[in-house]
């Protein structure tokens, strides 16, 4: 192999090289595959934002409410970040094809990935939570519920927070991830309880009776009042009364007003027929000498 | 090898490489995995979406009851995600077979997946725990229970929530997730108890036998009871009175009602026999001069 | 190599492919080795399966009893889970073979196992813990147990669940994974503990003779009462009493009637002897003039 | 081979290699490769500085404020971070087309990054979730909110924390990530509520048409109250009192004020028509003899 | 390459490939690979079993006991677990040398490793912590400890489990990863704190003089106190009584017995010495007319 | 190849060997690229440590204040840590090279490192916090703050932990990851209010006037109170008298002192125009009989 | 190449098999590396352990005391993991090296790994927390500090616990990772606070003038008052009493001694001055007629 000038051989093997057509079609190849990338990502670009600009204008005329300015806004944004995102990808595939070893990218990328996977998690539950209560119909809008301990009226139900106005009129919003047990009063006939306190001097048949007429008096009058009141009897006895229980079926969430007006009738009727009021009673017994 | 031109040298070697059976053949190997993973991707879609509507369709007439329209949804909503999923890991696979590097891809849908597993997994929790309550028959519809300090009759038993109707009527509905502790009324007889309270000066043994007396009485007279009930004795020595404990075994879930008619029996009948309330006493001594 | 006609050619490297031993032996061990996953995933699905049958075989007669639909069920179920397990997997490994690269369907699975683990821990924490409190001997059915504040007699010990029955008759069923702490009171023997009350004005000594042979009598009468009780001294010094604390060594689990039966001798005793109630002492000082 | 000198022999080997096209198209190959890399990392660097720049000046007029000082150290940090992160992607994508393997680098960066990252996620929640408060237009600057059991005037919303400033003047700082309920008081009109007691003697009718006449000025006298304020009836019976509840709706948080004018008008007024003050009541019986 | 008969070329194909020595000295390997790989896993089983064994024969005569019965089903489980695992990877490590790929097994292996670990990871937290409680004499048998808030007598530490049997009889059992902070009463003296409280109007000085008295002697009965009982001085000034603080340093733990009898002993002699027990006072104004 | 005898063959292909020029050049390449790496971490090491001492000697004259020992300390322990480490990598790095495959290493320095990570996310979170405090000037040394329902003045903010020391002059030390909630009290006025408590029998406008006299001269006396104290009306209806709130906007954290001034001149003014001091009422009804 | 015999063939090709160089110098090359761990892990081992001894010497006359035994124990244990976890690792490390893949071990080991790391994240906490109190000195040996609301004097300070001895002599045993809030009192001068309550009928001024001679002459005598005590004022306004707060700077954690002093002083004084006890006071109104 030495017979030739050293330049000579160079230019040969170069020459040969240029000329070589398995690198040709293997050039034209990975163009052709860039091409395909670059047209693919934009296919999938194109595809997925149509996909997203439908999911939003679905919105209209469906369960979760959203203003046009709030839909519009975040239509935007995850055009934005789904374009960067694939485009972004688009570029690594590209790199990679050149023959760029990307792994240095890529676990920083994961490792970033993760953090925000992890800081993101919450709002991933807000959002499953949010599915499952609309799907579920475990409240609708209109509905009184009790959520960690809060209660008032459901005004508004969101993939991601739901807001409950209570009687006094503040709103409660809550991250529907944090909603780990919901009490709702609108599904059922609710029941009006009214404990109404006697001394123990009074003769027990005579309160029951006279509570006997009251409440079918006020089940004739409270139109709310669905069922024949009952009175369940001897609840408890305190220090200085007994405290019997009395009960009243009523339609959903009406039982607060129920419970005042029983218990004004109640109360104005025993005085009326001579019961009284239990106040609390001390025996005092006088000690010996003075201190 | 420099002979020829450089034309003719190049189509020769393309010439050489479009002739090359090698690569006809390797090209029609891949078209035929193209065309297997196209064809098994329909067939894995079309088996698994049969298996879910017939998992659908099994849930008539089983323990968990789902209304239809609920299920329609459920249904096409899960056979959606599949066959997107499946669709989509065929062109993954197809991408790849064609020569293009898809670990960004990869690392991107892995992060993301994460980051919904993350947040799924509440979600997933709430199932098991829903199969488990389920298969070990913890409760069923209609028991009375207490889970997480709520007390109510179990309304419906789902995979992923629970739904409880309190006595007073207002739904609660758990996750079944958030279930760590439950307690069912409705298994075993449960015990009626009343704590009699008595002042010091009072005979023991006459209180005694007055209790036996009602509590024989109310044996007879109260169905609920099964069992004849016991006077325990001295629960406590409060700072006025003497606390004497009676139990009696009812039938599950009835105590509430026995305990109340127990109490109006047993204070109706002291009364009678003379035996005094034990209302709070005070010893006040005179202190010297005034303030 | 231009001298030939150009299907000529083609046919000749078929014919050279087609006649490649090489090939053929290459494609005679694919098919040898997915016969041989075939074979060994079945012969896998049948070992797991007896083993499977077996262990719920065995549960007859063990520590943990379930009745027999339940095992049936469960049988039935983990032999589904393990056979569709073990042939997904062959699917994906002869998949492999013919060389279709699997990462997506891996990375896919492997996310979703993810999810699935993270949502099944608890399941995992219940199983191991129920391990531990049958191989440990925390307790047993039949004893009484205190479990995350809740005390009753322990009625069945599962794997995952844990059945307290209540003394009013209530059943409290605890996943094994949230048993944090145990108290076992039939273990050892109990100390029923008395605080008696008497005025600042007896005389401690009498007290204490007097105390000293009620319980001398209690030990001969009480069964139950395994040593000679004890009298601790002053316990404390409230406003208007002091606090004489009185203790008895009893069989485990019996202090709760000791204790009732003590309370009352030692009363019902003071009072014989002249020893008053403390009743609550306040000293009154007239104020100067009226408001 | 064994017939030339050794030293000839190697002679023509490096020869032979010095002068490959091969290598050298290789070696050039890689210099390209690495000025790529070079190249772009500088364009990505001063691409995404740009970036950068540009969003940190266009939070100037924008719902977020900043002051100058702040937000430029926070744009010089982000750009040293942006572009140390970038050229050591750089130089280690450059190490490895130089053939030198970095996985250990690449595991310990990972797992560093691993560290950072779980400790970093509640700063990514403070993000994600000031973003979501501020999309959703949770709450604005201005409002009265109850945050965590807080309560104040909020003062600013950043995308880390929340600033709310309490009616005594203490300002309240809450990472975002940290607000898991909020409570509006500026949304909705809100309630003021009057609780009244009378004493049990008194003419319930008599007591509630002087609370109406005292409702019918209050409601002309105070603007703040938006619609005709409500006698609820009787709320609660206390041991001494009967106690009325009565509301009135007003423009958004201003029922603490309405709610003081309405308590002094109804008190001084019920005073004027003669209904006692219902002071605690209690019945002292004599005990027999002294202690 | 066409001139002789198919069959005859395929022959003479699968002979060479038949006689090639390579792919015999191949199997030749892959063989001794095999036998190396199961003989070296039966003596990894055998070593780590005897390891197991001397571990569990160890445990006889050291700090944690544990009954014979029970050290033997565990030795048994081990050992089962360390062979079955140990020849399962030895069957994954033929396999992978007969070329079939296993990642789909490792991935799914790796996910249940996962949830397993997931849930065992308080199992480990149990054993590193009982390890440390044991390196570190935190507490030993027969000391009295208080662990989240439940005191009692150690009677057991093991490597998962500590037992703590109160001073009423029932055994609290903790596993070790739930101790976070321990309190030891048998490490130190310990202090005896009694609160005397007098009237107001008693004189301070005359009041310190006696309780001088009182400990002295207290000081010479008691052989529990090992120091000079302190008079603190005036710890707080009650509504009615001036509290005097008093303590004694006891050997560790006996600290109870001596509160109770200095409680007596200072009660007693300050009752001879005419200091009076400062009943709650009261001064009692008329109001003005009746109501 | 059967001709030469069998050791010149083997002499043959070894000299083949040790004269082949790629060996030669590959072994040179092998020791090239050690010598690169081993400059590369020399230079690395260099440049981290020189970093480190510049960013602590940067500390000095800063916001964050260390006393000059620990910083040296801490200096020689990083550039310590980051010298071991960065070797550490080169020796991996080397050995790679040399053709020792390393994952086994790997596998256990990322496991050890995830270990060591999760417990350090503590440390992290401190840190990022800290940086956060400082940037976002929460609070800064000298101010008065809540931290964790714990109040002082602020003495030390670090990057791990922040210094406050109470009025009472304990130092509570929190690391700032606990940090999840601060209150200032030095970024605004704050307002001191004072509750007045007459009885229900005074006339409310007598009253009014009072407070208002004594707080125009509280305004002038008071240099603390920066606005004109404000009679917000009737707090509270108490059962025994009627509560009326007084504020007064101070100077950042004042209001403590302008309270008790304020409540001191209230009372005595009152007391002298002889309004009333309301002392608890009771109305005590004389029961029939004794008992 | 069908001339010759088979076996002929078969020898022919394993004796160029048998006497390639290649294979030899490869086998060589293997042997080497094996000889190379070997050598390497003895001297890592050493190393090592080397290391291990030095730091467990280095810390007698630390700040961190143990005692011999626990030392000893623990270096040799340390010694003996670092000896068995190097050899495991050059075992596998040769075992890769002689061509059996090890993927199957890795993952388990690595999720083992997981398992253990998960479970050993509290302990790495400690260890790290225990270095930041050491480092920046929150609290030495001998200091008074409130850790988790426990309050004693620090005892040990050691790397993974801290123990405290509380004023009764228990001693805490925190585990240093649970430690997240520190008060320390010995690093200021704490504050001796006194409420004292007088009647609302007495003069403040009179008061005053009396507390500030108390205090005037208290400074001299109690020697831990190191700044002139100071009357803060009218602290608050209790029902029948006003509340006078006086504040005295001591030395570090002297507080409660004077504290008591003070307060025993100003309470003789005031008595001796004639300003009486505020004992609680009742408007005691009589009931119309009896019950």
């Amino acid at each position: 192999m030495n017979q030739g000038g050293f330049f000579e051989k160079i230019y040969a093997q170069v020459y040969a090289y240029v000329t070589d057509a398995d690198m040709w079609v293997n050039i034209g190849m990975i163009v052709l595959k860039i091409a395909a990338i670059i047209l693919l990502s934009r296919i999938v670009v194109s595809v997925v934002q149509s996909g997203v600009n439908k999911v939003f204008q679905h919105r209209h005329g469906s369960k979760i409410q959203m203003d046009q300015r709030r839909v519009d806004t975040m239509r935007v944004l995850v055009n934005n970040v789904v374009q960067y995102g694939i485009y972004f990808l688009s570029i690594l595939m590209i790199l990679q094809l050149l023959g760029i070893d990307l792994r240095p990218v890529l676990v920083s990328a994961g490792v970033l990935g993760l953090a925000v996977g992890f800081g993101a998690q919450s709002l991933v539950r807000d959002i499953i939570t949010g599915f499952f209560i609309i799907f579920e119909d475990q409240f609708a809008v209109g509905d009184v519920v009790t959520i960690n301990n809060l209660t008032g009226t459901v005004q508004e139900i969101g993939l991601r927070i739901t807001k409950v106005r209570s009687w006094t009129g503040e709103v409660h919003i809550f991250p529907n991830g944090t909603i780990n047990q919901v009490t709702n009063f609108s599904l059922q006939n609710t029941l009006a309880v009214v404990d109404v306190s006697v001394a123990y001097e009074e003769d027990l048949n005579q309160v029951e009776s006279v509570l006997k007429e009251v409440l079918a008096s006020a089940q004739t009058e409270l139109t709310d009042i669905v069922a024949e009141p009952q009175i369940l009897g001897v609840h408890a006895l305190g220090p200085s009364e007994v405290i019997i229980r009395v009960t009243a079926e009523c339609k959903p969430n009406t039982h607060h007003g129920v419970n005042r007006n029983l218990r004004a009738k109640i109360r104005t009727e025993l005085t009326n027929r001579g019961i009284q009021i239990p106040y609390p009673k001390i025996v005092a017994v006088s000690g010996k000498g003075t201190v």
